[in-house]
């Protein structure tokens, strides 16, 4: 019976589900805890799962990570169809390797890609809960224009939740800021080596705001440059954002 | 007041759903039934609506249309607003415009798009009630080759559920049948004047089993030319199938 470390990549359709992370009290239904009770009912026992970092309630992952610890013997093959056979339609594992000790699903994680979708057409039923559909026109060059202020190193203390005392450092790099617009779907894609709570969206809102023309790239400047905390009042919908692939060097892997 | 006849086109997510048709001692909710109350609750009439054809459970449409009767007096861009301000979140109304009395939603139809998706690589959680998650590999080329028997004029009484007692005719022409493949996904693009119950299902699910090289494209033509009810024994899901447009000669807009 030897211990051994899995790392998981799970993709999910985050709308029935209070976000990643059990709340305490129980309250409602989280990823987490949903994949832990799969994970018990297969081993008999309780293994808490680590991920690269919590998603909100109602947002989506096509690859999230996470990784477990178990002396559970199940050959390698077996483990996906295993957990997928016992997870709900809303939760699929992609896939699960063996991995070393010093593989951390959060911390060996070097960056993460999101993407956040806004229909700019008419209502999509099929889209509803994976693209937040704009009831007003929006001006995407405006929108692009205004999205290089973010682009790079900023401190994003007006562009996020986190609080300064828990996290007095609030300095982060975007990497990439990429607007995609494929027919009236557009997706704007976020890349860099970590992000903070609520970052993209309340980024994402006040791009929307600039898109309607309610505040200019010049008033998006003075937000970013004040830096502080509450001076962005937007936060776009979290049900457009989706986490799609977090990053790690290929040192990990085991052959 | 002046009875007037309206054109709708509606699109829907059909998942939760019992189908187009209200079913008597009113099993479950059907589409049909969810529109004519919202048209009550605006009108306060009870309004029958006249579809162009039904839709089974669990499938979807991006254009499907029906017709409606009323001397209820709204400005015309006010009806749109309306319908949808009052309808749940999986269904909405694309457009509504006056037509005249000669046209039918069923009667005048010219024709239908039908489209059938299946995901061919790995489960997409977002895709899960959209498109048949094939748990197989599948011949795409094969299912190709074999669409070819299908299209045109052909007698589709193996291909269908209808009784040869209500329907003595089952004749019907396919005018288009096209695969498109984009990336993982494949979709399948029936056209023709008129479908019966479950032809594009149990066509597309015929065409799956010869993806799965379980029969062969000789197998096919021996149940279509068969020509007896109960031959083809496949059905594809329900939730893959989409009926995307209904189409109609330009003689019944009113400018």
């Amino acid at each position: 019976m030897v211990m051994k470390r899995y790392k998981v990549i799970v993709s999910y359709d985050g709308t029935n589900y209070i976000g990643w992370q059990t709340q305490p009290q129980g309250k409602g239904n989280s990823i987490q805890e949903t994949i832990e009770k799969v994970l018990q009912d297969i081993t008999q026992t309780h293994i808490p799962i680590v991920a690269s970092g919590r998603t909100d309630a109602k947002v989506h992952a096509t690859g999230q990570v996470f990784h477990f610890d178990t002396d559970f013997e199940l050959p390698m093959w077996k483990w996906k169809m295993a957990i997928n056979g016992h997870l709900p339609d809303d939760i699929y594992v992609l896939s699960i390797e063996e991995t070393t000790y010093d593989f951390h699903a959060r911390f060996s994680a070097k960056g993460k890609q999101y993407e956040y979708k806004i229909e700019l057409g008419e209502y999509d039923v099929k889209n509803r809960n994976y693209a937040f559909m704009a009831p007003w026109p929006l001006d995407v060059e405006k929108m692009i224009d205004a999205s290089d202020l973010f682009k790079g190193t900023h401190d994003f203390t007006a562009f996020c939740g986190n609080s300064l005392v828990t996290h007095p450092n609030q300095v982060r790099t975007i990497s990439r800021l990429q607007f995609i617009q494929e027919g009236s779907l557009l997706r704007i894609i976020f890349e860099g080596k970590g992000f903070m709570r609520y970052m993209i969206r309340m980024i994402v809102g006040t791009l929307i705001e600039v898109g309607r023309e309610k505040i200019t790239k010049e008033d998006v400047s003075k937000i970013l440059e004040s830096k502080i905390k509450g001076e962005c009042r937007y936060n776009a919908k979290p049900y457009g954002l989706t986490l799609v692939e977090v990053f790690y060097s290929d040192e990990f892997l085991m052959k």
